[in-house]
């Protein structure tokens, strides 16, 4: 067995400080043979309370952070209490004590990119955040890496596993928003105030992150548009099956002539799409580019697999430091990109809306849609489901964002139409 | 832009070595911004006849490889000829002048990889092959990388493209195969004679590489037992589909108590499975193992793409060069494993039989599967398709590989029993 020994520290023992310590333990003999080097763990930083039960399974535990800020021997610090306060200071304090640091924290690096990475670059640490995307899915270090080459045009993730459940529920089951909520929130898999799930913050903070690294330019959280699925109705998931898609949401980075475009918000996906077979609460990053074409990295995007990715961070900065050169390869961001405002963005749009069932209505709103230059690839009209009227669905081609809301204004002023129940954008 | 230089040599001007030049101009910026370091091609290694075009780009050409070999100021050598000779002696060579080593080329890896990386290692440079497997898609580098703090138990790989469309067009098309070959050739997509890819060699060469990173342990093509898709029909794939299953030419590693288990054959995969929708010439690799619990890469297994796989190892060593620190992470086959022999390899069986339209047939093939300790999960006859007699379709729960043979035996000793039409394994 190797003879070198690196020391880290783990601040948390929860969900994923938890499966850290029992992956570190289980697989101590085939991460020390990879990793040229063993990793002991020095410290784990927890609530007082928390200390005895540590203890019990033989495991070193402190509730003063200075304990591990002062320890010359600890060379990584794992964040993973998550959130931003204490998080960041803590984050920040590691590094200016010369400490590398990995990261399972999407809302700190989302938020505070730039100044955690300065901190790094003039500390002279690593700093990596492998699970901070896509849980267990390796996407950071093959995105920095594997696809350097590349000049990515897009970057389109369910990164989600709360609301890829939810989905995936009310299409297979045929339930309702309401419904699969519950279920979700019983099994676990949603908070119990599911909002940043539902609404697309937890999303949102991911994509930037990605869109980040693609493009080489800073994006943050505030940059990027949210929609969360909370509108999402079962009529909708019908009617874009019987079209030949589903509806997922989606985290979307795109790069043009109009800046980077970045936005999360439900899509209906075609059926053929290899992101529309990613259900439950698996997660998957798909990337289009050149010469890559389409490439997907799938896996699970949270819990107990999450411990794979934040060690193989621990082992990357193990071997640097064991190579001498860690604080080499940080920030990416090299350009300043101007974000692409979410008016000019385009895409195509899905609308479902109930009008009087009387002749010369799909004319009327064809007419609509024709003046605010919003080309239509599909109509279809059935009768409502309940009481009287029809209900119309569209699909447009690619349009600017301002058309769609545009058109939406002035279909509402038709005494035809009585309601728009949905606009959905459509990813082709 | 960079100050920093380093000086390759590229061997062989063709598909995938036409493509690495374009893109190593095409994208010239975004890899010298990326890897903080300027790429140069110093020689290109050709043909006589192949010289005069590559001058008229302005690219430099020898057909003489000592030119390349006795250059100081050429780090890297990217081999992309191809095949063994004389591929293997040129890599070979390369290390022993103290050269780093890129290649795309899997025949070499997979059956002298004990050689190379030993040379490798006692010239202390690089040698990477990330285009070896999967084409463009990153699976090296994450398997050696992202993957380690996992014990993988398995890795189910579609990795030959020319199968992969053959088999999605019998499917969609319901063809058969004949037709679908010829297609495939016509598109390029597979060659005059196709025997590597459709008798599964081009395959076990792959699942040689793959599984001897997952598992640590030297695996050949030697040891891949191999099964192509040349008798697969249009009924196995229509029955297939109608019990929920795909038929696809699978790529098999797996470790348990026997051994390591490496084949590939055709297989009926759930169409719920990660793989079940990856279609045509596209490829991907599903890992499965603690605590990654699964994922999978997918993209293009061939053609330009592949640049990506080959362009981000140069990269790699690039960045090594610059660190100062090549030569220091090579093979990782630390383990001697035995190979799983594949009598006793374990698996479900899809049987499809042409007995006579009796009484009792159904009971007599079940007892004649009950001796031979082989049990049924589900059995579904139908009348023949053409002529007499009924068709008897079974699937069985999992089984060693020599209780099937045996019952195949004792099955066509019964008068009843016409024909044994397919035997395919199911992988659930």
């Amino acid at each position: 067995m190797s003879e070198k020994v690196i020391k880290i520290a783990i601040l948390g023992a929860g969900t994923i400080g938890g499966s850290v310590l029992k992956v570190l333990k289980d697989n101590h003999d085939i991460i020390t043979q990879r990793a040229g080097t063993d990793i002991q763990i020095k410290n784990i930083l927890v609530l007082p309370h928390e200390i005895p039960k540590l203890h019990e399974q033989g495991l070193p535990a402190t509730s003063s952070y200075d304990d591990i800020l002062n320890d010359p021997e600890i060379q990584i610090v794992v964040e993973l209490i998550g959130g931003i306060k204490p998080a960041k200071d803590f984050i920040l304090q590691a590094m200016n004590h010369g400490k590398n640091v990995v990261t399972a924290n999407k809302d700190v690096v989302a938020q505070f990119g730039s100044e955690l990475f300065e901190t790094a670059d003039k500390n002279k640490i690593d700093f990596l955040f492998e699970a901070s995307v896509g849980g267990a899915i390796p996407i950071i270090m093959p995105l920095k890496r594997s696809l350097t080459p590349n000049k990515i045009t897009e970057v389109l993730g369910i990164v989600n596993g709360t609301t890829n459940y939810m989905l995936t529920k009310m299409k297979e089951d045929g339930a309702d928003y309401d419904t699969v909520l519950k279920e979700a929130q019983a099994k676990g898999y949603a908070e119990a105030n599911p909002a940043a799930d539902v609404e697309g913050k937890d999303a949102a903070r991911k994509i930037a992150i990605l869109a980040s690294i693609a493009f080489n330019s800073r994006v943050k959280f505030e940059d990027v548009s949210m929609e969360g699925i909370t509108k999402i109705t079962p009529e909708d998931i019908r009617y874009a099956a019987q079209l030949g898609y589903t509806v997922k949401l989606l985290a979307v980075g795109k790069e043009s002539d109009l800046g980077v475009d970045v936005r999360v918000h439900p899509v209906l996906l075609p059926n053929k799409h290899p992101l529309a077979s990613v259900n439950g609460v698996f997660n998957a990053i798909f990337v289009r580019g050149n010469p890559i074409d389409e490439a997907m990295f799938y896996g699970p995007g949270a819990g107990y697999p999450t411990a794979s990715a934040v060690i193989s961070d621990i082992v990357e900065i193990a071997r640097g430091i064991d190579l001498g050169n860690v604080g080499r390869f940080g920030c990416t961001c090299y350009e300043q990109k101007k974000i692409c405002p979410l008016d000019e963005t385009e895409s195509s749009y899905f609308l479902r809306l109930l009008v009087n069932d009387d002749p010369g209505v799909l004319g009327q709103i064809a007419t609509v849609f024709g003046k605010m230059n919003v080309s239509l690839k599909s109509v279809m009209q059935t009768n409502a489901e309940f009481g009287e009227g029809a209900e119309i669905v569209v699909i447009t081609h690619e349009v600017k964002h301002k058309n769609i809301l545009q058109a939406e204004v002035e279909l509402k002023k038709l005494s035809c139409v009585n309601k728009i129940f949905s606009v959905i954008r459509v990813e082709e």
